[in-house]
C-alpha cells in the first residue's frame, strides 16, 4: 500500500513556527553561552519504546532550518516498525544546531509516532476482518494534515479533513430538514458529483430508511455489537458501514468482527501517547 | 491562587487558524446545504466524564468567531472541577453557525481540559508534600502557551516557556564547557539578572559538586527515590531541586514523598487524554 | 436550489489583503488630501450590463473595513440577475471612507458577477438538459475559494478544488502506473472512502475499458459530438460522464444534447470577462 | 525598451499560497498514489496559440518549490511573442513534482500572458501614434503587481499602483472641495515633491477650467472622439493627455489618432481572456 | 495644510504585532497575578517635554486592543504643540488593561512624536525661506509608513516611500549606464507618465549637464552653502532643488537661505530621540 | 564573555518584511531600468565615524535575500570596535543586487551598531565600578529582540524580554494589590520557580520595606545620588540594587560610582543615533 506524503511545502510553516515557538526572543541562551561555535558532535535519534515512526521528516527539518550545515542518515524512515533501542536516523554536525533544534525535533516524531504507532495497534488487531480503520476530525487544532498524515503512516485512512470535503449528516441536520429524505435531497443538490454523503444513524430504525435513501456510507454510532451486525446484514454491502465508539486497541477486534467496512476512532488523534524516542549521544 | 490567564489578542489567532483549517476551501457543506439560514437552537457543553475544565474561552471564541449572533453563558467556568453531566456552558443562536462551530470548539476545550485534569490528579495526588507540579517544553508544536496555560489551570506550575528564559544545563552542554563549573560561569556571564540557572545532574556525585556553585535550581533526572532523597538531604535547601521521570498521578506521590520541591511531567503535555466534553442539543 | 455561501472568516483575509495592496504605504492622498472628514454621501452600486451578482459580500466588507461607519443595503444579493441600471446596493456615509473602498469594492463584485453571469448564461443555454454544469482547477491564483462559490452562485456547481479532495486520473498518470487497472487500484488502496476516483478518457477505446473498472465518474476530455453521444450510450449510467473542450455559452447547447452527465468549463474562472458595475453618486 | 522585471522575493508568496491553495491538506494524491517516486519526465510549456508570454519565473517557481530537483531550460522568455506550437519552456525531473505543480504553474503563465497578449495587441494597434498605453487600478484582487508587470511586458506602461503613489481627483473629489482649483491646491499642500497630480474631466468646459491650473495630466474620461482631438488641441502639450473608456485592441486605433498621449484600459486586468499554454508530455 | 492620515487597516498589525512581541508566551505575569480583575483606573498620557504630539492613534489602539473596555478622551490630537505637564489624553477603565498595554502604547507614541517634534523643530527653523523640510528611506525597519506619517504630523513633506514610486538617478547609476544623458533616457522609457525623475549631482559641473536634461529634480547631495548658492541660480526654477546632508535644526536655517526648494533629513527617522510622555495615575 | 548571538530563523522575516517594504509594488524601478542585468560591482561597507557594529548579519542576509549571486566578506564582525574609515565587509557582485538592497541593509547596521556603540559607551564610562549595564522594555515596536541583541552586542545586559519573563512590580500594582507584602506573596504564588521578581522602589522608606520580602532585585528609580548610595548599603547585598533614570555615558559614572549592580537605560534603544556607516564603490 502507498502512504501518501505530505509535501514539503506544507510540512515547512509549522516546523519553523514551532522552532519560533520555542526560541522566543533570544534564542537558546543555555547553548549559545556555554557551546563553542566550532564544537560538533554525532548523535541519533533512538526509540526507547516500540512503535511506528512517523514524522521523521519533520524532525530532521527542524535541525536543519537551526542549522543548514548539520547531516542526517535516516535509518528507519517512516512507516517502520522500531523496538526500543532501535537507531531511526543519525544527525551529526555542529552541537549548537543539534542542541538548539532538539527539543522541536523530538516533539514532532514522538507525536507523530505516537498516532502512527496506536492506528498501527489497531490495524494489527483487526488484521483478518475486512474493516479499515479511519480517523475524525477530533484533531489537535493546527496539526490536523499532520496527525492525519500519521494515521496513514500506521496503516490507517483518513476520514473527512474537514467541513468541506465530503457530507456527514448528523441528528440536528435531519432535524432541521425536517426529514432524512429531506436533507440528503438538499445536500445532493448543493454540492458537487465528487463529493460523497455519509449519514450518521443511531437506530436500526434509523438504517432502514436509509436503506432507500442514495446515501454512500452509514455511520453507525455508538451501536452494541449485535445492532452491527444487523446493521451489516441490513445493508448487504449497498454502502460502506462505519462503526465509531471508543474504538481502542483494545475494543477494535470484536466491532471489525461484526463485519463493518470502517472502524472510526478519535482516540487516534485526541489522546495520544507520544512514543517514546530520544537523542542518544556518542 | 491566582491562574494567570492568557490574553485574547493571543489566543484568537489560534482559533482563527483552527476554524480555517476546518473549514477549507467551501465550509460546512453539510450544513449550509441542510440547515435553513433561520434554524435557531439552544445547546450546552456537558462534560461526559469527570474533570476540570480548561480553554472554554477558546470554544465560544470558536462559536463567536463564526457566528456574531451567537450567545453563550458559562456555567463552569475554567478550573472548574465538573462532574459527568455537569453543563459547563450553554450555547444558543442560529443553528448553522453551532454546528459549524462544534468540533473547533470541542478540540480546543477537550484538549486543554484533558491537560488541566491531569495536572490536577497529580497535584492532588501530592497534596501535604510540599512539592509543585511544574510541565516542560514537550509540548504539541503550535500549542505550548495554551499548554502551559492549561496545566496553570489545573493547579501545576510552569517552567520554561522556551530556550531564552531561562538557562538548563545539560550533561552535553558540560561536556562541552569541559567542566560543570565553566558551565555555570560561561552562563552567568552571559546572561541577565533576572534570568535562573538550573542544573541537571544524574548523579548524586554531580550534585556533590553543583553544591559548590552558583546555580539556582538541581533537575534531578531520573533518580531512584533512595536517591532523590539523599539528594534532599543533601542539598538542605539551598537551591530548589526537582525530580524529573515519568511522573503521572500514580508516580507522582512517592516522588513528593522524598521532599523535592519540583516534579516536573512532561507527560502531561505530551500524552494527553483529552477530557470528553460533548455539544449536547435541547 | 441552495447555493452554499462562503463563511466570512474566509473572505476577510481576502479583502483586508486588497485593500491593503491599494492602500499602499500611504493610504488614499487624493481623497484624504482634499474630502473633509466630515464629509458625508449617499451612494449606489449599479449594474451597467445584465448578468448576475456575486461577491456583493466581499465590496460591502470592502467598505465597511475602511470606515465602520458606513451604511449598507442590499437590494439584488449575490445570485440576481440584474440589468441594466438596477441598483445592486446602497451604501452612505462618511465620503472619505466611499472613495478610499471603491475601487477594491468593484474589483471584488465585478470579477465575481462576471463569473456567476457566465455560469448562468451557461446553465441557460442547456436548460432542459441533463447536465450539470461543473468548474475546473483553472483559477486565479490565490482566488479559488472565491471563484468557485461564484460559479455556485451563477448555478453552477463544483468539480475538484484542489489536488486532495479527489482523485482525477490522466493519461500521465496511467503511463506512469503501467496501465489503467494499476492506477485505479493504487488509487483505491491510498485513499479514504469518501473520495471519488475520476479517470481522464481520450478515446472510446479508453472508455471501454474503464466500464470493467470501480471508477466514479469519467472525463471525456475534448471528443467530438458523436464520441460523445456514443461514450454516454456505452456508459449507460455505470458512471457519471463529463465533457470538456472550450465549454461556452455557444458551445455547451451541443454537448448537452449528447447527453452526458457534466460540463466542465475552465473559460468560467480563467477567462473571466468582469461584469461592469459602478458606484453612482446621488 | 527595458521592461522593469518583478523581484522574486516579491513573487514567491504569491506562488507559494497559489501551491499550498492547490494541494490543500492532503497534497496532490493522485499522482502520490499512483505515480512511483523515481519516476522521470521530459516535459514542455508550449504555447497552443499566438500571443506574448509573461510570468514564466512565477510558472518555473511553481515546479520548483514543489521539487528543487527539476531542472528547467528558457526557450521564450517574457516577452517573447509566440505562436501556437512553440516552445516555451523545458522542465524535466522527478514525475511527481511535474504533475503536482502543473496546474499552478499554468494558471500564472497562461493569465500573465494573456495580459500581456492583450496589451501587446493594443501596442500593435497603434503603432505609429504618439500614445501609449498605460493600465489601471481595475485588477484582481492580490495581483496588481503580477498584472501590471505583465503590462509592462507587453509593452504597456503602468498608471498608479494604488491610492498612494499619484494624485487622481475625480469629479467626487472636486465637490467635495468645492471647486476644481481648491481641490487642486488642497493635494498639492499635501502631497510630496516627486508626486504628479492627474485631473478626470468629463467636458471640454472642465479642461478649459484645467488648463489654468498646476495639474500633470488629464483623464479625458469617455470622451467623443471630437471632443477628445479638441482637448488635444486645447491641452497643446501643457500637460499629458489620457483617454479612457473601454479602449480594446478594435477601439484603440481611433482613439489613438486623436492625438492623445496615453490610452488607459481597464479591461487589459479586469477581462483577462488567458493564453493558452498547455505541458506537452514527451 | 491637511495632514495625511494612515488608515486604521494599516497601523492595526503593526500595534497588533508590537503587543505579541511585549506579551510573549504568558502576557503580563506581574499584574495578572496581583492585580484583581475589578480594579479600575484613571490614567492620562503626559508630555514630560515639549514637542509634537504624533502617533496617538496607535496608543489608543493599544490600549483598546488588550482591553476593549477602556475609554479614551484626546485632549492634544496628533499635531499638537505640548508643554511638559500637558495631558494629551485620559484613559480610564479595567487597571489591568492599562497596566498590560502601557508600555507598548508609549513605545508608539513616544518615538513617532520624536519624529514629529524633531519636523516640527527643522520646519520652524526655515520659516520665512521657501524651503520644504522632507525625509528619506533612512528608517528603522517595519516602521515607514508610521514614521512617514510623523514627519507629516511635523510639517514636513515626504520623499520617495520606497524605491518604487519615483526614480532617484545616483552616481553609480550614471556609472553603469555610461553617461547621465542614458541613464534618464533608460528611465523615461521605463515608467509611467505619474513617475518623476530625480537626478543625484554631487559638483555644479553634473548639474550644468543635468540642465540640459528632463529631470522633475535634482538632489544636491553634500554641496557646501556656496555651492548650493550656485546651484539655485543656475538652475534658476527649472526643476525643484533638494539639498541633503546632515539637516539637522542648527544647520537648517543656512541651508534654506541658500534657496533651495527641499531640505531632506535622514537624521529626522535614522536617530530619533523619542519625547518623554508618561502615564500618570490619578 | 560570550554574547549570546541571534538565531537566523528568527532574524530572517524581519530583514524580508523590510526588503519588501522598500520593494513596494514595483521594485527597484531606477535601478531596473538604468543599470544593465550583467553588470557586477565590488562595494565595501565603510565605517563614517567610531563606534561598535552589531547587525552586519542582518544587512548581508538583505543582500543575499535580493541577490543569491552576491559574495559577502567581513572584516570586523558584530562586537568590533570601528573607526571612521574602518571597513567592516565587502559585498560584490551583479550591481543591480547591491543597489537595490542597499538602503535596506544599512538601515539595519547603522541602527543596530548606533545602540552597540551607546551600550559601549556607557560600559566604557563605568568601567571599574562593579555596575552592569542594562536595557529595558522602551524599544521600537517590533525589533525588540533585535534592539536587545545591539545592547549585548555593545557590552550590556539584556533586562525583560516582555511582560512574561520576569515578574516588575512597580506602586500600580502594590496600590492595587494594597501592600507590598501582597503583591508579593500574589506574585510568588503564580509565578514558576526560574521567574524572579524585582520591585520597584521610588523611596528609601519602601527599600526599608522590601528588605523584609522575597524579592531577587529592587529597581532604584530615579533616586539621587546620596538616595543610591544609601540603598547600596541599606541592601548590603541582599539582592540586586538597580538604578534607572535618564542613564547616559555622562550620567552612568556618577551611578555607578553608588556602587549599585544594575544600571538601566531606556535611553539606549527608545533615543538611538545611527552609526554613520555607507556603502563605498571601487
Amino acid at each position: 500500500m502507498t502512504v501518501l506524503p505530505l509535501p514539503t511545502i506544507m510540512v515547512e510553516p509549522l516546523v519553523r513556527a514551532a522552532l519560533l515557538e520555542d526560541l522566543g526572543r533570544a534564542g537558546d541562551i543555555t547553548t549559545d553561552a556555554i557551546v563553542p561555535p566550532g564544537a560538533r558532535a554525532e548523535t541519533a535519534l533512538v526509540a526507547r519504546g516500540a512503535g511506528v515512526v512517523a514524522g521523521l521528516d519533520c524532525a530532521l527539518m527542524a535541525f536543519r532550518l537551526i542549522e543548514p550545515a548539520l547531516a542526517a542518515e535516516i535509518a528507519r524512515p517512516d512507516g517502520s516498525a522500531v523496538a526500543g533501542g532501535d537507531v531511526i536516523a543519525t544527525i551529526s554536525g555542529p552541537t549548537r544546531g543539534i542542541l538548539s533544534a532538539e527539543r522541536v525535533a523530538l516533539n514532532f516524531v514522538c507525536h507523530l509516532s505516537g498516532i502512527a504507532s496506536a492506528a498501527a495497534a489497531i490495524v494489527q488487531s483487526i488484521k483478518g476482518h475486512r474493516a479499515h480503520l479511519v480517523c475524525t476530525r477530533k484533531t489537535i487544532p493546527g496539526l490536523r494534515a499532520l496527525q492525519k498524515y500519521a494515521v496513514r503512516v500506521g496503516g490507517g485512512f483518513n476520514h473527512r479533513f474537514g467541513l468541506d470535503d465530503g457530507v456527514l449528516i448528523k441528528d440536528n441536520h435531519v432535524a432541521a430538514a425536517g426529514s432524512l429524505e429531506a436533507a440528503i435531497k438538499r445536500a445532493r443538490a448543493a454540492i458537487g458529483h465528487l463529493v460523497k454523503i455519509e449519514l450518521e444513524v443511531d437506530t436500526l430504525q434509523q438504517l432502514e430508511e436509509a436503506l432507500r435513501l442514495p446515501v454512500d456510507a452509514v455511520l453507525l454510532d455508538n451501536m452494541s455489537l449485535d445492532d452491527l451486525r444487523s446493521a451489516v446484514a441490513m445493508t448487504a454491502g449497498r454502502f460502506a458501514t462505519e462503526a465509531s465508539g471508543r474504538i481502542t486497541p483494545e475494543t477494535a477486534p470484536a466491532v471489525a468482527a461484526t463485519g463493518v467496512d470502517l472502524l472510526s476512532s478519535g482516540w487516534l488523534t485526541h489522546s495520544v501517547t507520544a512514543l517514546d524516542i530520544g537523542l542518544d549521544w556518542r
